[in-house]
């Protein structure tokens, strides 16, 4: 059973049901949860400024919409089909899924964690954007600049080169590009041997603190639940 | 010597004897285990209702049933070469080696960190899922939907995308799909490097319950084995 | 600068010069070495059986086996280049880089590790086999078993779906087979990411065996040529 | 939106202005900041000496030497274009990046944690080495040295194989070459899985290195900011 992979919407035109009721039932919910949320807020003011409420609106916009545009243009006009647009508002819909980051505490103690971690996370990016230009560099130059003649076509700019690197160095090592010439294999071993040294330092940092945010959130929660059933019960 | 990797007794329809031994041998000493515990038990009733000998049942089960069928129809009738039931029966029939669980302390180890880790691995699953739908949704618009004409027609819908999120984000790298594009290049190396960071997170705490569960095991069967020898001197 | 990647004395048949004189020394270095340590030793019969001196007989042996073939039969014969056992004679030569591990102290901590470890390094064997048994299987019947007609002809056969197994487990992924269909796909998902964790749990524990036998080497070491060169001085 | 990945001033000889400015912006800075500090500096002759003001000479210098090649030679002549030196002198324009390192705080970490590691570097080289060695010998016997008809012509000499060795153990897998008889897949699978625990144990050695060095970094910068501080406040 080969499947095409292909999305039912796209390459036959007809609309795919059951998916398109899923998704409007979650987004009738959290458009309800937010309108509410809304009425219930004391300062209507301050609740428009805080980052997750602008999310929220973020996730639920583009439905809307992309909505209101196929109503207006119809199903399947032209405008539909080639409309980069609406193509683009089509993915944002996908965004309603950090929603749940809300109601569960593994992505609520990973929000906190790249907060507290923010230090860290600049560290690794300089890691591999350091890496990736020495790398990118000597790697053009063995494979493809020494000799011009009989050169490794897949390494003819540093742009390449460094989608080379960043690929090899994180070991994903798709096979589209590769060193073919001796010192370009030598150079292709020290970089992912250093790339896997490097990544694995700042990582183990952020797990620390992954940890430490972890426990101190289900704590937190543990106490509010039994705060709140304090609540409920008084 | 290069192997056609054709199973013996799919390619020719010979059979391969020595292995069926094997399996005839192992099948029929797992059933005698069986029965010999179900008589010995105090409570049938409650032996019938243990998962672990359901497991054991299920284990054993399928080989009987595809003996039988063979039996019934012939070694090499046109059923048994089509029939996609026996062919799920076979395959079954390899869930035997799940048995050894009970005997290896690594095993019962790694069932008992599952059962601890629940929360961790659900944990591990919303993080999986969740960078799926963003990454796949972003790089199929970036791959594919930006510009119709030239296309990456490996990304052409979103379950296509999220296969090649999935193994980008484990490093796997088969090369079967990889973005071409710029941007789709840019989002590919975030899409890599975050799944690093986020795959690390959890995998350390099921490791963490793994080695207090271990340690647990091995003292309770060092001392299980103690008041076992203890119990044939008295 | 492309290489084609052939060792000089297999296409040509000339003699690689600077490589022999390299092998010659360092070969005729362990054999007097070796030769001193046995005249030395008090008990010959003991100094025999130990299993680092028989490491070192097997490493310098072939070396002069192959030789006394090559005297014999000349240099470019045809049995020379047809003979299976001479190339299995030459490969075996490269074992003498294991007698470097008697005076590095990184190697004596990893023997001493693998030796210790033993029980981790059976937990490790056993989840990759247990892991390889079910999603082989599972993949072969997934993508080949259920519609012959159209199936990946990669999935023929149950060890060539091991093998897919054990480079997708390990994150390797070459990309000369993978799934192609949405069932397929989906336990080549779950096969990843279990793969990741089941290797990284037996790891660790050898990782902290190791770094205690590293600790436990250096002391010894620290102490031993302290106490040497106490003997040299009085 | 398909790019072709070359750089603009390789393939049509245009300048690329903005990427020049910047770097020339760049250039000037490090040129400026070098001098003051060699005008400022007490001990003129140590200060030459100092390796990072080495590294600083290193990285600025190609930058001169390349723009005067091009004052005297003429932007596009056939000399510039052909011309390996210049091509390695353009390559090595990279460096100024290194130069970064003086101002963060990761990449002296990174620097501190390589000098104080040099045992675990050297380790984690050796058992790159030793691995690659016998791996490579045993895949180049087991794929090619067998039976050279029927032979695994990626395998056709030492070298290569041992390309295929560090590809395989790092877990990248290219797919450039790969095992396909069954021993040489049995032998494929050893040899990622040892690379996985050989590589994992003198990394983690760094990274608690790293950790340490890191937090006296960090309380070395605060404590010398302090004083600084201070400094300018008395």
């Amino acid at each position: 059973m080969v499947m095409t992979w292909r999305s039912p919407d796209e390459g036959t035109g007809m609309p795919a049901k059951p998916k398109r009721i899923i998704e409007a039932i979650c987004i009738g919910w959290f458009t309800a949860e937010c309108i509410v949320r809304f009425i219930v807020s004391k300062n209507k003011c301050e609740f428009v400024k805080r980052p997750l409420n602008i999310i929220d609106l973020l996730a639920i916009t583009p439905y809307y919409i992309s909505v209101l545009m196929t109503v207006f243009t119809g199903e399947n006009s032209q405008l539909q089909r080639a409309g980069v647009t609406l193509r683009v508002l089509r993915m944002m819909r996908i965004f309603w899924v950090i929603k749940l980051a809300r109601h569960f505490i593994g992505l609520q103690t990973l929000g906190l964690t790249l907060k507290r971690c923010y230090r860290e996370m600049v560290m690794l990016l300089v890691f591999i954007c350091v890496a990736m230009a020495i790398f990118s560099a000597l790697s053009q130059l063995l494979e493809h600049g020494l000799d011009l003649e009989t050169s490794n076509k897949d390494f003819a700019s540093i742009p390449a080169a460094c989608w080379w690197v960043i690929i090899s160095m994180t070991t994903v090592g798709y096979g589209d590009m590769y060193p073919i010439t001796v010192p370009g294999r030598i150079l292709g071993g020290v970089c992912v041997v250093s790339g896997i040294v490097l990544l694995a330092l700042p990582i183990t940092f952020i797990y620390h603190s992954f940890v430490q945010c972890y426990h101190e959130l289900k704590f937190r929660s543990a106490r509010y639940s039994r705060s709140l059933s304090a609540e409920f019960l008084n």
